[in-house]
């Protein structure tokens, strides 16, 4: 076991800040777990000037130095063992089941960019070759490739302890595109943070990395997080969680003398649509499927639906509005979390033109194992009413009933910013199955058929990130391969002599990338 | 000959909107050809609309009629012949042989970017394919391209009225990816946006494209720029000119209730360093070609060398000093240009730490033919005061001279972002000149190997921005195949029947694409 002291962690040194107190909260038996500190503008300049130091040396290390580091980190996150599991479950009420499974998802992900390192061709190499009796002017040698940006500052979520945590998505593909990172640890889970700085430090000292590589700040106010994005040294930012915290930050940073990108993962109402046809045939799997989907995690998943787009099949509601009723209450993470959903329950029950569809006895108040929500709505009322998209953070989803299937349209034309969409449909409904999409992939990060939102499948072919507010972003994505080239660039070198440029980009080929060359992909040497 | 009537362009409509008034005027002449007006919050309004609706009908193009389009459009560029040379040397100065081949460019990036459209690859497509029976769950089928964005609003560069003008790469690039275009013209050569109009309206009608698909508002005011960055439906924004201007559309940009992206393409210094055997052995050469390379568009190309770092050489002084004197004295664009460059000069002359190397005689005002200028200051000034890094533009260039090769070292990591940097070495150079490019990458976009950063070619190994302020957004580029990119984003489609994807992810693989298919890269059909 190993033993915790409520410390952040800077370039190898365990430090005591003595900012602002917070606690680590049981979200099940509200039993407070430890106290801790937040660390303040003196120790976000120790981090990022270990960082910056450390930048220069972690640009030394090869491709496989790089892959054999984040292995390491996989295998000491895995050696933590059942202390993980339990910190983690104590801390936000996740379950052993689940975390089990988040676990092996993050130390996937982790090794996956290994691989996408070790292979290299993430980097884009691509090489046009001199023709120096070019006329009028001779062609000169250009040659380019993806290079690490510096520092990233990373906000750990708390609704993914591990995946999006610490050392989670965004840290892991910081490190492999060849940066520093400092992390602010979630606030509502310290000591899980404080456990994965142990995985880190055993692998920064196994693999010789520069102490400066990894720092974690702990800390619950604003101004920590604003320091960390306003520190001139800081060159991007990875952030998950809420839209006001991800919009306070792309305002920070867009602030600064020198701006700098932020990829904020932010909220999202992901909306499903079921076409006629789907509703008739198979009304009663949909209903139920949407019901397992607005549980998952008490309904805390940046892609629960939050919006059911049909037209109007009492059936249907029943099914959805039984099947949350019956479904065991889940646990929130932490009280903010409570205090937000309660209000936002408030506010849509005052409202004349939301009806609840499975109305609860007792006070939704005060508890952190909050009802299963079915709301509904018309299509007129949401499409007046932006309040209607704002995203409830919960297990709690909205049915929004369309007078046909041009009304539907309506509503997809009608969406503010998303990660995703669903359309349920069968063979009769492509035509409108087509009409519907063609909508949503403007509004969208992924479009899904047939199937559910939650679940994001870790692989190349993934998008997730979305035009805002779902993201920051929109290009960009922070699950899959591509999360790496958020924290890279293109560099070009010009008529450099072999020996001076980097290997990806030498004749060569040292690497044996995949490389497009005059305008042709190709892995052979020059 | 095409008669101009000093009109905007929105949606197929020519329009004389009534704001500001702002004059045509010829640099070399100081004549004033014509008067044009601004356009206004109207103005933006309409067209922004008109594009919105082109956008749906613009996404039903297939590659192929977007490819057709984009030649057309260059086809109906060159048609406009010598009146739009004559026009543009009228309005800019910047001579016949200049524009001659500044319009074989720009049809020449356009068509690039049609063949780039023809082929399909620069959408990147990526599948991963199902696996039904994985456990513990299913892996879904996901695929993903990269989609366009919607309404890109551009401005128009003065210092490349055709490359960076009306239908340079931005609006090419946008168009090319998919998108509606509205341009801000500049107002420094409003004739000249006007023929480019003619071109535009000819290929559009044409080839039966929407209307609303490309708008053209002319105006010198901010309020202008500041209300098509604002405009809900613009979803992204191009810009190539000032720091100042740049800024100022960034800062717009991120204060929209939906921030979006503005990439800029601004100031840079494009400092050249020159390594100690370099200097010894043909400091005469590399002193020739920096006198150039500094005049070349009399200093106005956001590429132009304004700053040399080298150890003390008097000869090459000289040889510089001399040489810039002896270049003939070229033409600026416009009087905004020609105040900023004396103002600029007159702050430098006044400083105790910078010496001007060839004092002229006369007095610099009230001349748009400035003198060439070279300057000296020390690396220890330099690296202290900020504002010797702040670009001038014009035929300037200041001298940084460093007691050894320590110094250079110290002077490259104290560069702010720029667009370039060049290192001029021999073979006896290598490791100092690795040094150098060590901090250079870090800091620029380009790195050059004996050479001079004037001169940007158009390929797709190009990398044409840099970290800020060379630009708004460092990991893209203005010039070659994936300034597209900047203009369209990433969408995973999920579980989706053959039918309902886009051509590109189709298993036919009816483009016959080059596809990352589970995770190798094939061009196979699934």
């Amino acid at each position: 076991m190993i033993k915790l002291h409520q410390k952040s962690y800077i370039a190898g040194e365990w430090v005591t800040p003595d900012g602002t107190e917070f606690l680590s909260i049981n979200p099940a038996t509200r039993e407070v777990l430890e106290t801790y500190h937040s660390c303040g503008s003196l120790e976000t300049n120790a981090a990022m000037a270990a960082a910056q130091a450390a930048f220069a040396e972690y640009r030394q290390c090869d491709k496989d130095q790089i892959a054999d580091f984040l292995n390491t980190v996989a295998d000491e996150i895995e050696a933590l063992g059942d202390q993980l599991l339990e910190t983690a479950d104590a801390e936000t009420g996740l379950g052993l089941v689940r975390l089990t499974g988040e676990r092996g998802r993050t130390c996937g992900q982790i090794r996956a960019f290994a691989a996408i390192v070790a292979e290299g061709h993430w980097v884009q190499a691509s090489i046009d070759t001199a023709q120096p009796d070019r006329t009028p002017l001779p062609k000169p040698d250009l040659r380019r490739m993806m290079i690490p940006v510096g520092p990233v500052v990373v906000f750990g979520a708390s609704n993914f302890p591990f995946a999006f945590g610490s050392v989670g998505g965004d840290t892991a593909s910081a490190l492999a595109a060849g940066n520093p990172v400092v992390v602010k640890g979630h606030p509502s889970h310290p000591l899980t943070n404080e456990l994965f700085v142990h995985a880190m430090d055993r692998a920064i000292n196994h693999r010789g990395m520069p102490s400066g590589l990894f720092s974690l700040l702990q800390g619950s106010t604003n101004e920590l997080g604003g320091d960390l994005v306003r520190h001139d040294q800081t060159r991007a930012v990875g952030f998950t969680g809420s839209l006001g915290g991800g919009r306070a930050l792309m305002d920070i940073a867009a602030a600064r003398p020198r701006p700098i990108p932020v990829y904020a993962e932010m909220g999202s109402i992901n909306p499903v649509f079921i076409a006629e046809d789907a509703m008739a045939t198979r009304g009663d799997e949909i209903a139920a499927g949407l019901v397992a989907s607005v549980t998952m995690g008490t309904g805390q998943f940046c892609t629960s639906p939050g919006v059911v787009v049909t037209t109007p099949n009492e059936g249907f509601n029943q099914w959805v509005a039984r099947g949350l009723s019956e479904a065991p209450r889940g646990l929130l993470l932490n009280e903010k979390i409570g205090e937000e959903l309660r209000s936002s329950l408030r506010a849509v029950a005052g409202r004349d033109d939301v009806e609840w569809l499975n109305p609860v006895e007792e006070s939704v108040e005060d508890t952190l194992a909050p009802p299963n929500c079915a709301l509904r709505t018309s299509a007129a009322a949401f499409v007046a009413d932006p309040a209607l998209q704002q995203e409830i953070f919960g297990p709690v989803t909205l049915i929004v009933e369309c007078d046909d299937t041009v009304e539907m349209k309506r509503v997809a034309g009608a969406l503010d910013g998303n990660l995703t969409a669903t359309v349920h449909a069968t063979a009769q409904d492509a035509d409108q199955a087509a009409a519907l999409i063609e909508h949503l992939d403007e509004a969208v990060g992924r479009v899904i058929y047939n199937g559910f939102p939650t679940g994001v499948e870790v692989c190349p072919s993934q998008q997730h990130g979305g035009p805002y507010p779902a993201s920051s972003a929109s290009a960009t994505t922070s699950v899959g391969a591509d999360a790496m080239v958020r924290f890279a660039r293109f560099v070009a070198y010009q008529d450099l002599p072999d020996a001076l440029l980097p290997p990806a980009l030498q004749n060569a080929n040292p690497y044996g990338l995949l490389r497009r060359v005059n305008g042709i992909y190709s892995d052979a040497s020059i």
